[in-house]
């Protein structure tokens, strides 16, 4: 049982969507517990996502054997495993470059601390920046990567540049050893296998909006009154 | 063969992994068309973004009968179609709420317009940027949402204000008739039924690395070294 908990089924990587409702269940189960529950079934921890209980059971299950017959899932034991399987029981040392008004926010962005992920260094090559704090934190020139993470640990590195400059500092990313990117450039990375790179796209998100707004089912306007002014002007 | 495109399988509503995955689907066939190429099959669609064929034939069918046997899809018209299904044929309209570092940063995303998202209207609380411009647009009081939304249509919110206001921000926004909210608060909205919202969490996509990182199977080093230093401080 406690090996099944070690690895993922078959030692394959989980699906993109199945690892992204992992992290939805993680945050409902942290909202039970703080509701002072202690156990949840499938179908109440589906029900509370939109999610059915047969798809919560299959995710899981994924990862490990994790429920009890009758009693369903021991909500601070699951926690804790779903927290070791995503890496998140540990802190995750995060390099920020780019510190425009979206690298800015990000350093704000009070979500990624909760969560172990932890900015500790900053990197820009605009000379206004370059030596200057923001929260706290020094900024370095993108060149001084390698020599800064020679010099501590760091996991991660977040690219908030520009789309034009992004592949550059990307090879200077994996030159420094540091195994994973959260891309936010509009641009697709070319970096080798052994580095992990997640992008984020955010106009997806616009579109999957746009995409509820125009199929939704509760009496708004239809998509034609919805945009005969827009298609009018 | 027209009646089936028009409409999604049995009207149900596309579950968000499909219609995110139809999203790539679409930018890929977008570098394809860019390219020349001028047809492509579900294995060449799939294996450009690491989806099995089978996977692309499903969840294109659950919005139509695009391609032609011995082809596979011609891809202009597949790009036509799925910009119609995911109704980004047309313009969207953008009310921009909060204009901190990250609502600064939206605005200049480029990605947006390029997608038919155009933000044609600014808001913030803040004194000091009411009634000043940024990108050439004047920023209106937040409680001036519902007049503004009557004089010229808007589809969607942008919402990037701080947590603790977001409800509020949201409820106001429902009042202006506004049937779709991008929600970047840390924080669940409740609205009402009739109205659309999308989540971005950017902490699951820095999970979702973490995950990668941790589970990288290319010779870099085990999570137990990755972490020594980390965990020694």
């Amino acid at each position: 049982m406690k090996d099944s908990r070690r690895e993922p089924a078959g030692d394959k990587l989980a699906p993109k969507a199945v690892v992204n409702r992992v992290c939805l269940y993680l945050r409902q189960l942290e909202v039970f517990q703080r509701q002072g529950e202690t156990t949840v079934s499938s179908s109440q921890l589906g029900a509370a996502l939109g999610i059915n209980d047969a798809q919560v059971r299959k995710d899981l299950a994924f990862f490990g054997q994790f429920g009890y017959p009758g009693i369903g899932y021991r909500i601070d034991g699951l926690i804790g495993e779903l927290r070791r399987v995503l890496g998140i029981d540990r802190d995750w040392p995060i390099a920020l470059i780019g510190l425009g008004n979206l690298g800015r926010a990000l350093l704000k962005y009070k979500h990624f601390r909760r969560r172990g992920f932890q900015i500790v260094a900053l990197f820009d090559n605009d000379p206004h920046k370059v030596g200057h704090t923001f929260d706290g934190l020094p900024v370095h020139q993108i060149d001084k990567l390698a020599e800064v993470a020679s010099t501590r640990t760091i996991n991660l590195a977040v690219l908030s540049v520009p789309a034009d400059v992004a592949q550059i500092v990307a090879d200077q990313i994996v030159a420094a050893g540091i195994p994973g990117i959260l891309n936010f450039a509009p641009t697709t990375l070319t970096v080798p296998p052994s580095v992990s790179v997640v992008a984020v796209d955010l106009s997806v998100q616009l579109e999957h909006l746009a995409y509820k707004v125009l199929n939704s089912q509760s009496g708004f306007p239809a998509p034609a009154s919805l945009f005969d002014e827009a298609n009018g002007r």
